[in-house]
């Protein structure tokens, strides 16, 4: 009869030690296929062990299949692979770790996260339990009569909550409607521009058409020309020739819907940065048509780590949203959705935002007058708006070997002939300065170090 | 001259309201495309206010496109739509409500979330500013290394936490590896199965072949005669059979795996619920050939509403990942993953997994023994394992009456038909009962409110 020693198990119960000498057994073919197994009282007597531990190694087996139980009749080891596929030592390719760079011009975000105001929300919404709600696919009601809110009384944009979708960050929308709108359709999206709107609608099969900018924004012949459905834009500036759209060519897109039967995805993005003036109203309120899918979200105003974005669907689109793609569970967890929303009702938001427009602006003046005075500055493009502008360098070296030397140098550099589709020459030897994240104590130093790479 | 009545501006800022004023004109045409607008000067002395005043105005006008500023000649109306597209006051479809159920069977989950725990995690991350990091696409190492640590600990699996992708929920997971696996695959899923799984790869273009199962789970000729090239399975406790695969069914989908180069995604929900012996070993654990992806979540255990989950990449598709998908931004807030977890590594996850373990066993055996005894009930299907069960009705009714005639009484119900892609006479007069919900000191009422259903 099957015979184990039962005294060395390592701190193993007893049932479990005798499962695994069982297993194994029948896994190395030891107790070959089709065995009977000797009966509990039996083995149970054999090895001086009670029934009981028995029965809990044999019904394991049978859960797992190792075994089969027969009524009546007892446990027979199941047909099972010999020797079985033992887990592999794998050789896992490690992570790109990012570089640490001494200056980093192309990402230069900073955080400013309000931790004090959050950990006591979050503290009250866990506290009130708001956070056990069920939570629709659209989000919690609370945050999105709050955005409404918000939207309404810094945007002067009219809004229903219901209209409302709340998401895990912008591309995470870009591909819910990238869904929404169908893989027949062709998406414009303007050239230069942000590579991940191409990299997702791309990704899901979509066909992209890059339209060339003019000064005002996305060229309204090219697109035409483009048989595009769907025009995907950022007018409250640009990223990353930091364009604003004037009125005119917003009212000319619209009457493009209108015409092309098409839709208009506002990318919001960076509109709440507006140095000098009022914010420029928005096309998803001069909209009459409902052709405009409204964008935006809490990553450039709050944190990038925070993963909170929103989109403002108009009616038509609603329905069928909620109809194809409502089975989707909201990606944006109920706590944050509720703390996020007592954020914005509190005023905390606003106040923030004044805050963080008030540090940027300081930022962005210093960096200018620093950056105008440098000899490898040949111009400054300054909208007055957002956290980038465009650097026009004074040199005639090539981008990708400005690139590299500043590499080597531990510093970042982003062109502004990175983010073209179709190459111009006119893109050429013009730094993208995302300057938020710039010390401006130590300016000095930072230009010190840019006219090393390009001189 | 322009003449406005400056006087009754309703608190708004002089130059704000002189914008508004102006705009409102070029907008109507009043003051029509090309006229050249009246000096700076000239019309600040004419309404007797400062030069900054009106200076503000045309900036504003300027930046929005209602004008045009040419140097030394001074600024032009531009030619803009009259009227403008004032935004409609539009229908918005409202949503549906979910109405409150007097019994629900169907979702029925509980939320076990940890509050107070969750709070003080909370609190400590945010003072100590490790939200602010940065957050790879793949999700914050902090975190991948306590999942890696308690996949270890406690499903005996050897994972590197480079291998652990994290995303917000089960979902998000699939529409990943929808793309990662490619458009042109074949999809077998488990037929019944949870509905979702479907719905995410037929969004994405993917053909879907439902795979009837037998007493151990997807069955193996259908498999291979369907010429997929992935299966989706959940062998820990398959939804909504209760199905728990055995080890020679493992074996041999991992040598279909193998034969037909495919892939094999083990979503490994429901696994840590269950309550006669041991957990069965995971099919990645035992993959020698690198053809399992694991996913999970934590929706189940600690809460629907965390949106958290997480797949284990075998290496070659590790690789593939980065390279394709590496674009995009984590989708789970730095600050959740933090807290997360500590969580784990704190062992309060387990803590509370062996809380809600013997809670939902008591529970479990309460509902069981109050259905056995009902006269509605012709068999339980009980299987040891998970938050749900089979339970075959007494009736000769059709599901779909029967489905009615409890939304009448308001009881919702969940069927074992409506998992089907494939109908089944087989499937009918069985209930899903999802009891995590249920309230064990009401059992009583539950038992005759489903009376009244039944008969």
């Amino acid at each position: 009869m099957l015979t184990y020693d039962l005294e060395n198990r390592g701190g193993l119960p007893l049932y479990e030690y005798l499962y695994r000498c069982l297993r194994d057994d029948i896994l190395s073919g030891a107790v070959a296929a089709g065995t009977r197994l000797p009966s509990k009282r039996a083995l149970a007597e054999h090895l001086r062990i009670s029934i009981i531990t028995v029965e809990g190694a044999y019904q394991q087996l049978a859960a797992e299949g190792y075994v089969i139980a027969r009524p009546r009749r007892g446990f027979y080891a199941a047909p099972v692979d010999h020797p079985p596929a033992a887990p592999a030592l794998v050789e896992v390719p490690a992570e790109e770790s990012s570089p640490r760079w001494r200056l980093d011009l192309k990402s230069g975000r900073v955080d400013s996260f309000p931790s004090a105001v959050w950990a006591r929300l979050t503290r009250q919404a866990l506290s009130e339990g708001g956070h056990l709600l069920p939570t629709p696919h659209q989000g919690l009601p609370a945050l999105r009569r709050a955005i409404a809110g918000d939207l309404r009384d810094f945007k002067g944009m009219v809004v229903s909550p219901e209209q409302i979708v709340v998401g895990a960050g912008a591309e995470y929308l870009y591909l819910l409607l990238a869904q929404l709108l169908g893989r027949e359709q062709v998406f414009a999206l303007e050239d230069p521009g942000y590579p991940k709107i191409r990299q997702v609608y791309a990704k899901w099969g979509a066909v992209c058409r890059p339209i060339p900018l003019d000064g005002q924004g996305m060229a309204l012949e090219s697109l035409r020309a483009s048989g595009a459905g769907v025009a995907h834009i950022s007018p409250a500036h640009h990223y990353p020739t930091g364009i604003v759209m004037p009125i005119p060519r917003r009212q000319a897109l619209l009457r493009w819907a209108e015409e092309a039967d098409g839709w208009i995805i506002e990318d919001d993005y960076d509109s709440e940065f507006r140095f000098t003036g009022r914010p420029i109203p928005t096309l998803q309120s001069i909209d009459a048509r409902g052709r405009v899918i409204y964008v935006n979200s809490f990553s450039q105003t709050i944190s990038p780590s925070m993963r909170v974005g929103f989109m403002v669907l108009p009616p038509r689109l609603l329905e069928r949203y909620r109809r194809e793609l409502g089975f989707y569970a909201s990606t944006v967890p109920a706590l944050e959705q509720q703390v996020l929303g007592r954020f914005l009702d509190g005023g905390w938001y606003e106040q923030h935002l004044s805050r963080t427009r008030k540090k940027y602006r300081l930022r962005r003046e210093a960096v200018l007058e620093a950056f105008a005075a440098c000899p490898f500055t040949a111009g400054l493009t300054d909208r007055g708006a957002g956290l980038h502008f465009l650097l026009r360098l004074n040199t005639r070296s090539d981008d990708e070997a400005l690139r590299r030397r500043a590499e080597g140098l531990g510093v970042r550099l982003g062109f502004l002939s990175e983010y073209a589709a179709v190459p111009d020459p006119a893109y050429a030897h013009t730094l993208v300065v995302n300057y938020a994240g710039l010390d401006v104590e130590r300016l000095g130093e930072t230009a010190a170090l840019l006219s090393e790479v390009f001189f």
